[in-house]
């Protein structure tokens, strides 16, 4: 049922989910969709939960420059798929509306920027980075420029926005401002 | 019409901002409403069309450091506050599921991303950054974080978050990466 969201939401978007379709593709009664999740945020809530439960690869490239890099990089490459950058999209759009949802994305994003903190605790241990930055602070500071042009200016986002973003958060920390 | 948007967001928020509610705070007839804008995500787009148009008091402190905080804690400030947060909320809400008012958001972030820049131009002027720093890169740096942590990660915001945003900013583009 799950998978039937996130398929959904990668063929028509926020403004395409209907119960009825998650249903129909799950080969279920919607009256069931309906019974056990009752609105589409609702079951866009339990699809990130579930997402949020499976293994995220953390880079680990052998230097911080490349950890963050990639990190960046495949919140771009999201983005730049048509299809794939729906399910954040409606995930914003969800939480926005229901606080079922925006729960989920919480919890989501907590538990993606722990996992991508570890990137930074090694380069620290590797003393690549001063010894007091806050690993958190820096995974923060190297995905906002990325989701600030999507969400907010609505300005386009590549490859090179993404490495401008790792190298700018790195000069941050460097700097021992984190 | 364009104000009674504006109060309505800000004394109800997305969802509760109907096209009955706006009318009845205009006093004008519902369906003079519906004929002119038609939905509530237009009504958003031509008051944003609006607000575009008013002045936006650029900051000017003397330092570089002081106009950038000045924009962060602007925005930090918007977000503290319960009723006001709803405007920026409702206008990301609305732009994510209306073209029209995607490209009011666009214009609106792109007209006050060229005010922003101007603090930059001076600082690039005095000799506080390096000569070819990107003015609308910069400001862009300096606003991410804060929008990150409400749309994104949903994390609260404060003046030291705003702070720490635009002391991240600037340790870039001194290190010459802008």
């Amino acid at each position: 049922m799950l998978d039937a969201v996130h398929a959904e939401l990668v063929h028509r978007g926020y403004l395409g989910l209907t119960v009825e379709n998650v249903a129909d593709r799950a080969g279920v009664h919607k009256t069931t969709v309906y019974r056990r999740w009752g609105t589409v945020d609702v079951l866009i809530a339990d699809a990130l939960d579930h997402t949020r439960e499976t293994d995220w690869p953390v880079p680990d490239t052998g230097t911080i420059e490349g950890d963050l890099t990639a990190i960046a990089t495949e919140i771009a490459d999201t983005f730049i798929d048509p299809e794939r950058r729906r399910v954040p999209v409606a995930i914003v759009v969800a939480a926005l509306q229901s606080t079922r949802a925006m729960e989920a994305k919480q919890a989501f994003y907590a538990a993606r920027h722990a996992e991508a903190a570890k990137v930074v605790t090694r380069a620290v241990e590797r003393g690549e980075l001063p010894p007091r930055t806050d690993p958190l602070e820096l995974v923060r500071l190297t995905c906002a420029p990325l989701y600030y042009r999507i969400f907010i200016s609505g300005e386009p986002v590549d490859r090179a926005t993404a490495e401008r973003a790792a190298e700018a958060a790195l000069a941050a920390a460097r700097a021992g401002l984190l």
